[in-house]
């Protein structure tokens, strides 16, 4: 299973389900895709930045500069780190960081939900597909 | 304008248009995504893969290699090219390759649409948007 993409629910036929990357541009340049919204929840579901970007294949550097990115764009941090305690401080997704996370898997989700007639049809204009039928 | 964006049409607060990027990843590996439906539209309103590529930036090796990529993925051709005749050759959108757009862009229109609600909430939550009101 892919991590960063989001199977087509409720898809009966046999054609392999369709997956989804969803790119927001919003407002003057602050930029929300499938990478960050999934460092977001590895957070959330880790404590931690580091263990995020790592289960991610990331660096320590590249999660920490996504997440300060994501800080800077929004009005509340999305993300906000302990200092000292075990392991030497972690790191929590906020309120604000729980809300983009439900947002952007909900705007995927409609994607996925009112554009599968949509979907069903460019796979099935497929050569793969087609030769399963 | 961006040419790989869509605007958000209706939008009527001052604030800037979301915009959007949407990868589709279909069945097997085929992957449809912002840069080959505008170079199909580009070739559509062209008659040429040469002049379409050169317009977004890319190279004709680059052009021609997203072509028979999905001249490659679909059962029917998206693109055909004509030898010989003025300029040397042109390329023509197929039915199917109009199809293709067609669909492409109404899963966009789609998300934007039935999406607008959790854009908005997203976009309000946003730091430079919050400093217009």
């Amino acid at each position: 299973m892919a991590p960063f993409w989001r199977n087509l629910a409720g898809m009966t036929d046999p054609a392999p389900p369709a997956r989804l990357h969803l790119r927001l541009f919003l407002g003057d340049g602050a930029m929300l895709g499938p990478g960050k919204a999934e460092l977001l929840e590895r957070i959330r579901d880790t404590g931690s930045i580091s263990a995020a970007g790592r289960d991610m294949g990331m660096s320590y550097k590249r999660a920490w500069m996504l997440v300060e990115e994501m800080n800077a764009a929004f009005r509340e941090p999305l993300v906000t780190r302990s200092r000292g305690g075990q392991g030497g401080g972690g790191a929590r997704v906020t309120e604000a960081g729980l809300t983009m996370i439900r947002l952007y898997r909900s705007i995927e989700e409609t994607t996925l939900r009112e554009g599968a007639e949509d979907i069903r049809a460019l796979s099935a204009m497929l050569r793969d597909i087609a030769a399963q039928k």
